[in-house]
């Protein structure tokens, strides 16, 4: 079948694989419709390999570079392993890429996505999604509607993960609510908060096409880092006292201190992004408001099926989120090149597929 | 009457003051008996103003320098204001010395430790616990039964530090938790820990008498920083996984992230302590692994309560913490020098009274 796989960065070549089969742990085999591009990809492409096993096998995979990339996926199953009852072939699916060994205590918890050994299909070997076939645990794998179309249903994993968001920071209906940079997550952030109940949603965003994306998918406050000091314009939208809670979605030291300043005392700061480098942070900013700064990785529980039926009900609606769709064998040229250069402002999630279906081919 | 009053840094003098009168919103009269010197107080006598107000007076006291100091004292109600129902002369007490002005919205929510304009009693102005008398808003005054000694009872305070941070970082019995640092909030965090149903409570403290002091307090593990990698140390004490939660208390950076390290995925650092310069953090340390850095400052709703109940009812022996008792007179030379000079790792809580009951004169 066809792949594109990672060899090193700026090398992802798409080439003929020997087609994925199921076996005891791999045991849904999927046929697949269209799969994003990730900001994890990107880095990968750029300056990886950052989670890519390169040399030393996957503690779970046991494979190491060239791997398969994609994990952001749609698919039709074809093929099921004789234990598996929760999909049947021509299930139209989506996939948690969680890799994990089940042994650890926060996977018994029911929380791979803190499994001490955690790895994500689409990077640590075995399959992904930028591909014609993929196989995956029948435990990740989740149905989705009729009514749901294939190339939207690619956008559950991203959405999940601002979804997730909410949750690891304690998010309750009525909340004002500030999210920090309109990519993907950003976005995804937003739709998820409107979804739940906030009661007003203020996004930073320099001006650029991304603070229309911004408004597009809820966003009641638009504020620009360049007009003057975030932290005083976010009281000015909150009467005064300061947001309940704050997402950070960009990477930026800048932001992380608007955001930790800009939220009451008792206030909560998620990070959902990944940092290139250290932050410096007094420790006194946290202590004395007795604000909160928690992580959010992933997804995890009911994460992805929930955002499912509020896709798939219209109450998070993703409009606007694919701005781009590419073939297989045109990633290279016409993703990450495009990700990764002058125009990538405008994109939010290129979608790519090798399926004739989709390609109308 | 007879108080020590802050005038700068370096200079603390003992001196005759008007004596303090209940007026409406100060509406109730204390004969003093025991006060504790507290770090903040050290940090004042040492390098300060930090809390205290020059100059520009205090935004809900209207003083400023020199202020009467002492927050975590105990005493008897001598008078009250005519609209005072919770506590009556001769009614033994102790205070939650809390300056806010009752209007933000986190007053307003039931914590003013949260408030916007926070102060403390004894930092602000308008009196404080090393002198003879002083004044309070009556609801902030806690009755205390006639079983807990006054001596004790002026431990309500830094006891209750220790206790709120149990629920700021919300802590649930059967947790593993680890505290760093055993001075007078670590103490008082492992005996509320060890009150509140920890599974284990691992001390990071290095070799010297406050190991002791931690095993009294019902240390389980000590880790000695010197020894080795402190989260490994953790990790071995866990069956490998780490921690469910940390609490920092030393106001060391290499500690605050050995704490980081130690905790599981998921788990929390809670920051108890004062710092004195910025720390730098890698904020993939807290979003990767999903972990959670939180404040905790003061006490609010019914921590003084809890703790003078779990006082008396022995569940928090806080036995050792008093290790010396002074006069005011020589509340200087016998306190504030004995905290700073080569002898105050032997020091965990130094009491002072102008109270002729309590000094036996």
């Amino acid at each position: 079948m066809k792949a594109a796989r990672w060899y090193k960065a700026g090398d992802i070549r798409v080439e003929d694989v020997p087609e994925c089969q199921i076996d005891e742990d791999y045991d849904v085999k999927v046929k697949l419709h269209w799969c994003g591009i990730c900001g994890s990809d990107l880095h990968e492409y750029l300056m990886g390999p950052i989670f890519i096993p390169v040399g030393e096998p996957h503690l779970v995979t046991g494979e190491a570079a060239p791997v398969i990339m994609g994990h952001e996926f749609s698919g039709e199953v074809v093929e099921v392993g004789p234990n598996v009852t929760n999909v049947k072939p021509g299930d139209r699916v989506v996939v948690e890429p969680i890799v994990c060994d089940d042994t650890c205590p926060s996977c018994k918890a029911g929380n791979p996505n803190l499994c001490q050994n955690l790895g994500f299909h689409g990077l640590a070997g075995k399959g992904g999604g930028f591909a014609e076939y993929t196989t995956f645990r029948h435990k990740f794998v989740h149905k989705i509607p009729d009514t749901l179309p294939y190339d939207k249903a690619a956008l559950v994993e991203p959405i999940s993960v601002g979804y997730h968001s909410l949750e690891a920071g304690d998010f309750k209906p009525g909340m004002t609510a500030v999210v920090a940079g309109a990519g993907t997550i950003g976005l995804a952030t937003i739709e998820s908060l409107k979804a739940m109940g906030a009661a007003k949603v203020i996004v930073v965003q320099r001006k650029s096409v991304r603070q229309e994306y911004a408004k597009n998918s809820g966003a009641d406050v638009l504020i620009d880092p360049a007009d003057g000091d975030v932290a005083e314009a976010i009281r000015a939208a909150t009467d005064g006292y300061g947001a309940d809670i704050a997402f950070e979605c960009t990477g930026a030291e800048a932001c992380f201190h608007q955001l930790l300043d800009g939220v009451h005392t008792g206030g909560t700061v998620v990070i959902t992004s990944i940092w290139e480098k250290p932050v410096t942070l007094d420790l006194n900013d946290v202590c004395i408001p007795e604000k909160k700064v928690v992580g959010s990785i992933c997804y995890c529980g009911d994460d992805f099926d929930d955002v499912i039926r509020l896709m798939d009900e219209g109450k998070i609606p993703a409009n606007g989120f694919i701005t781009k769709k590419v073939a297989l064998d045109d990633i290279v040229s016409e993703g990450f090149e495009t990700l990764t250069g002058p125009e990538k402002k405008k994109q939010v999630k290129i979608l790519v597929s090798a399926n004739p279906d989709e390609l109308g081919a």
